[in-house]
């Protein structure tokens, strides 16, 4: 197997040099000619991505709808083929890094931070969870079922664990050895990912509309109550799966888009994480969230049994009212503390944070576009409730309710950006200078969470580069008088983060657990028709729920930079 | 009005001193932490132009079906409001930027070539062509039709005269006067554009659908002839319009890319486009581009006079058969031609250009995402005759020209890409160098076209500016000895382009006008049934077609860059 040709040995030796060099301020000296084309690299494996994809897409569409003569173990047979390549492909990747030394020399600090990495083994014991229920929903049929689809969970199980592991260890990696065929297998994985995760989608939403349009009409009768069991509990537990499936693409692509960086080490000696949850002041934003969080389970559960266990359709009104109550409360206040928050990112001295990262930008790209689901939901909404000529308080109320979904997720999305794109807090830097100045130490010792410190071996100023010299000596005044004025600021930044992150879980629990207010409210349904509408939902509403995940994370990162 | 408060004022100056000084090495002084930051001032006119592109969105597909209670009056309102403001602010922007000298202190040369422009004045007039159909059709039916649908064309006439004239002036400039004003001038423009595109491929597809499907149904009947013709006449020009709108899109788009950047005039002194159509020798390329031309359309009459006036199925099947093995025998040879290009590349000596280049860069990402629509309808196609148990000549053809549909986009796609990422040939340069060093000349006379010198204004690799510094010995040698071979393959490279550009010409005028061999075969039709295949091919076609279009645009650049 060996090390394989590296096709950037002499952009290696050259860029290292330049980083090891005393002249911090220098930038990396530009490729030379005979390097290979990055552009042309990529685009062979993005080529494959997307020829899979479509591939995919095209079956997991065609599979869902029953007068179609495409059979969901078309579709399984697909995925379990692409499955077992990325396992060996792995297990290569695996064993050819491992025998090499110098084939990573160098990780991106931002890739993969650790609760990125702890949700995905989270999402993968449920993941393996819902496969041992499906083996045991299935095995039970396995006389008049086709051997695939047992043969499916089991692949699938084995492919968690293995790309768990992989992520573990490699998340990190900029690797240079086998540059193509490492683009490749990794746009393979991110391609299997997201295929597993259309096919759980579509099959969700199919077992969704079965189960809202057929309750009345039958019910199906089963011989063995563990089989009744097994498959609801498998139901249950797609969202976790789904979850799975776009955390493991977030940090391949990140792995895919480092292949063949180069990072300098310098500025990544110098921080570590150190989460602080409990050394800090907090109190008003873990409450407020807290109570959030507890009254938002306890309408879902009402919500639930009340839409699900009765055919009175005032008991039904009720618990749709008390829904949306719920939703406008929490929604109004969240907009609310959004515009607080950038109002007092607006009073902020701190630098903006423009290096290069890839992490970031991903996140930046995956929140607007997560976010379009929700939009596009909220406008069909509006559209039909504003056309519609019948008037009564349940229309007032999803108006209102579509109108701050937008206004929310505008402003929640203003308020991450900033704080993604801002400096880590100066004063930990000047308490440190201060520290440090009487005893002549050299060593910077940053002691607060520095996640977004920028690495100097990125393209541009490298003269920000922080540490001593990016401080000016105005700063070091202000620091010594502004110090507390700067310490409520970023209090009011954390309190605003902790509550965004609990209320954005209880709106990821909410529909990832079945709350289909758009389907039980039958205003739009009937304006748009019983094709249109549920096609609008079953499309836009993932990426609305994987909206409020990604935005936990976010919320998470701009909590630990303030 | 005044020039407004500039932003980027301090930056200006800096910016200039680094790209006048005599280091050409050394990169752009890094921005200073005052200047307002970019990424923020762009976020909120991409957030004005997603709600107001997601707004028109969701009118014009609920407009598109008869059974919602969204009127195409609707759509008509919206979008005649928005190119009201569009106006008014175009109106605004050219009073501003002509009173304040300093306010385009730089153009980007790539910017709206001049084809570009030309091809934007060609759809316009056949844009106001249809205007004018459209208002003599509407106003014979005026006395029952709401007035929106008069006004409608009439601003749009205006609309597209304003714009042009605005795109013809202004479509290189680098705004440096009200920024943020100008950014969302010109998201609202490009979403305006969009809008109109999206309304009019509905409209058309609506058409489409309602003239197959009731064709043999009822025959409207219609009072006046001439009405008639109107109707016939802006169905026709539909496809110009539609052009029209993604054009003025993508030369707005890069208008905003454009806001605030700084270029250094120094390396735009130097080239000047000279398109020496005539001067070259070619003959095997365009010989055979006029030849598959001129036979397409010959075949695009036979087939349409085939398909719509018979009801003989025999006829309409060879008729097919004729479609199919044209188009195989067309895309066979295309994609043979492309792969050829690409090998041709493979053994081509000249640099990859990686310089920043916001029109490149779209270029490239219009020319993948278009692609799409086509790969789509393809894999449903595949997918569809695969699974179909029914095996004819017409299905063998059908998947043949699904699967080298594919194979000719990708290839196609290649061969594009890397034909742009080239640096504009050396041999002129060296030509000149030989030229001019008897004489100690030092001013660079390049009389090749050099449409993609890179502009050491951006960020990387300052050390790559083209002149006399990049030439190395081993070159000049190479020059001496190499210079026939060079000439050949500059010369098979030229003949792949034309002959290229001429077949994608006539694959636009297929399907743009009216030749639809999806729904005439009705294998996918029977297969994924009457509502997802019109679905399907009405949302990917528009793509489609545009990938035409955009292509022959490409490789014009392509054949004046080899």
């Amino acid at each position: 197997m060996g090390c394989g040709h590296k096709d950037d040995k002499a952009s290696l030796a050259s860029s290292q040099t330049a980083s090891f060099s005393h002249q911090p301020h220098q930038p990396p000296s530009p490729p030379t000619s005979k390097e290979v084309w990055k552009k042309g690299g990529r685009m062979f494996s993005i080529l494959l991505a997307v020829h899979l994809a479509l591939l995919a897409c095209t079956l997991v569409s065609s599979g869902a709808f029953e007068k179609i003569a495409v059979h969901d173990y078309d579709v399984f047979f697909l995925l379990t083929i692409m499955m077992l390549i990325v396992i060996v492909w792995i297990i290569f990747y695996l064993v050819s890094t491992s025998r090499c030394p110098d084939a990573i020399p160098c990780k991106d600090s931002h890739a993969g931070p650790v609760w990125l990495r702890g949700g995905l083994i989270l999402f993968a014991i449920f993941s393996l969870v819902m496969d041992v229920f499906k083996i045991g929903y299935y095995s039970s049929f396995y006389s008049c079922l086709s051997a695939i689809k047992i043969i499916y969970p089991i692949v699938q199980a084995i492919f968690v664990i293995i790309q768990t592991y992989f992520l573990w260890v490699s998340a990190k990696d900029c690797v240079h050895v086998h540059l193509n065929v490492t683009r490749c297998g990794l746009m393979l994985t991110l391609t299997t990912n997201l295929a597993v995760w259309m096919s759980a989608v579509t099959d969700e939403s199919v077992h969704k509309a079965h189960s809202k349009l057929k309750k009345n009409v039958t019910e199906e009768i089963f011989k063995c109550q563990i089989c009744q069991i097994f498959k609801n509990g498998y139901f249950w537990l797609y969202p976790f799966n789904i979850e799975y499936s776009l955390f493991a693409s977030a940090m391949v692509y990140v792995m895919w888009k480092n292949v063949g960086r180069f990072i300098d080490h310098h500025s990544h000696h110098i921080h570590r994480l150190k989460f602080r949850l409990f050394q800090r002041t907090f109190f008003v934003g873990i409450v407020l969230g807290l109570i959030t969080l507890v009254s938002g389970l306890g309408v879902l559960i009402v919500y639930e049994v009340q839409v699900n266990s009765s055919n009175d359709s005032s008991k039904k009104n009720e618990a749709l009212t008390m829904y949306y109550i719920f939703n406008i409360v929490c929604l109004g206040l969240m907009s609310l503390v959004c515009i607080g928050g950038s109002v007092t990112y607006r009073f902020d001295k701190r630098d903006m944070d423009r290096h290069k990262n890839p992490t970031r930008t991903l996140d930046v790209a995956l929140l607007m576009g997560a976010a379009l689901g929700q939009y596009a939901i909220s406008y069909y909404s509006i559209v039909a409730i504003v056309a519609s000529t019948s008037r009564d308080a349940i229309s007032a109320l999803n108006l209102t309710y579509a109108l701050l979904m937008i206004a929310q997720h505008t402003f929640q999305n203003i308020f991450i950006i900033e704080g993604l794109h801002r400096q880590p807090p100066k004063e930990d830097r000047k308490h440190d200078l201060h520290q440090k100045n009487p005893y002549g130490l050299t060593f910077v010792n940053v002691n607060a969470v520095s996640l977004r410190i920028p690495d100097s071996g990125s393209a541009l100023a490298p003269s920000t580069v922080p540490g001593i010299e990016a401080i000016r000596p105005s700063e070091l005044v202000q620091s010594l008088t502004g110090s507390k004025k700067m310490n409520w600021r970023r209090k009011f930044l954390r309190e605003i983060s902790m509550f965004l992150l609990l209320s954005n879980i209880i709106l990821w629990i909410m529909p990832a657990f079945g709350a289909r207010p758009q389907f039980d409210n039958d205003k739009e349904l009937n304006f748009y028709g019983d094709s249109m509408w549920p096609a609008i939902v079953d499309i836009c509403l993932p990426f609305g729920i994987f909206y409020r995940m990604h935005a936990v994370a976010s919320l998470l990162e701009v909590y630990i930079m303030s």
